[in-house]
């Protein structure tokens, strides 16, 4: 077992042996949903206030929209929620390629039947030029599209990991 | 504003009068990442101990290896991630339908725009009938897959949101 695995058995321990929140149902309680980065420098509740059970939390890199899309529908249609926060943040590893950069990293560290694999499901790594505005069209995006209700209220978001603070940008 | 917003704005306000972490590099400094699900009753920073800056953590529907696997080579090509720890959950409302299901649901609800949209780029919900073996097939796909190295721990785990334990499957 690695040193990884063996920490998530010792968390398991710690968090399981003082755990109260058996009960909590299904469906966010508070019916919203917050789509972020997978960024390491993020921890979501503490910093978006979300409590156990409240919302959805989708996570990836660069916390695109479009990647997150089949998500979004799930919490919005299965799972009953009204509202999404959409935070990207300042250093987001995103700024710092391009798609034709990436690619060829893929292709040299693993080949050309990777590269192959990756391009049939995912062509574009979704990278972005400049933080606020792909935050702006994330949102453009999101209130476009048909598959998100025109109801649903869609902020969108900067987290500075210099700072810990969140400020609103649409 | 509405109150969800209101609650990031407050959050933000306590979280960022005592951070103390903006030094934090971007590269995860454990070299991890965690694949899980956006349930709301997930916390993964408690739930699987992972301290900020330590861990890339990518959250879906599901906590599908398929949906993720852009941000999975983001993770590992680009920041240098080599071990993944991808967790489902009892309880998962990926448990409760079918893809049919689902698209008669957005059908109904959104019309069939809505639906001739997300099947465009989204043809699959990804859902599951059997939640420890969608663990061993994610852990199997990503094993299989030329997009992520051999030299790669893959672990599969369930956590259980009854008892806030995370027990190892595969």
């Amino acid at each position: 077992m690695s040193a990884i695995q063996k920490n998530v058995e010792a968390a398991s321990e710690r968090y399981s042996s003082s755990f109260t929140k058996g009960h909590l149902a299904l469906p966010p309680a508070k019916k919203y949903l917050v789509l972020t980065c997978m960024d390491a420098r993020i921890d979501p509740a503490s910093a978006f206030g979300i409590e156990l059970g409240d919302a959805h939390v989708i996570r990836n890199a660069g916390a695109s929209a479009v990647d997150a899309l089949r998500s979004i529908v799930i919490s919005q249609q299965l799972l009953a929620t009204n509202e999404i926060i959409l935070v990207k943040h300042t250093g987001c590893g995103m700024l710092t390629f391009k798609n034709e950069d990436a690619f060829a990293i893929v292709e040299k560290n693993l080949g050309a039947e990777a590269v192959a694999e990756l391009k049939a499901k995912n062509p574009d790594f979704l990278p972005f030029p400049k933080l606020e505005e792909a935050v702006e069209e994330d949102v453009k995006f999101l209130k476009a599209s048909k598959v998100v209700p025109d109801s649903v209220p869609i902020s969108g978001w900067v987290y500075e990991v210099e700072t810990g603070k969140t400020r609103r940008v649409v």
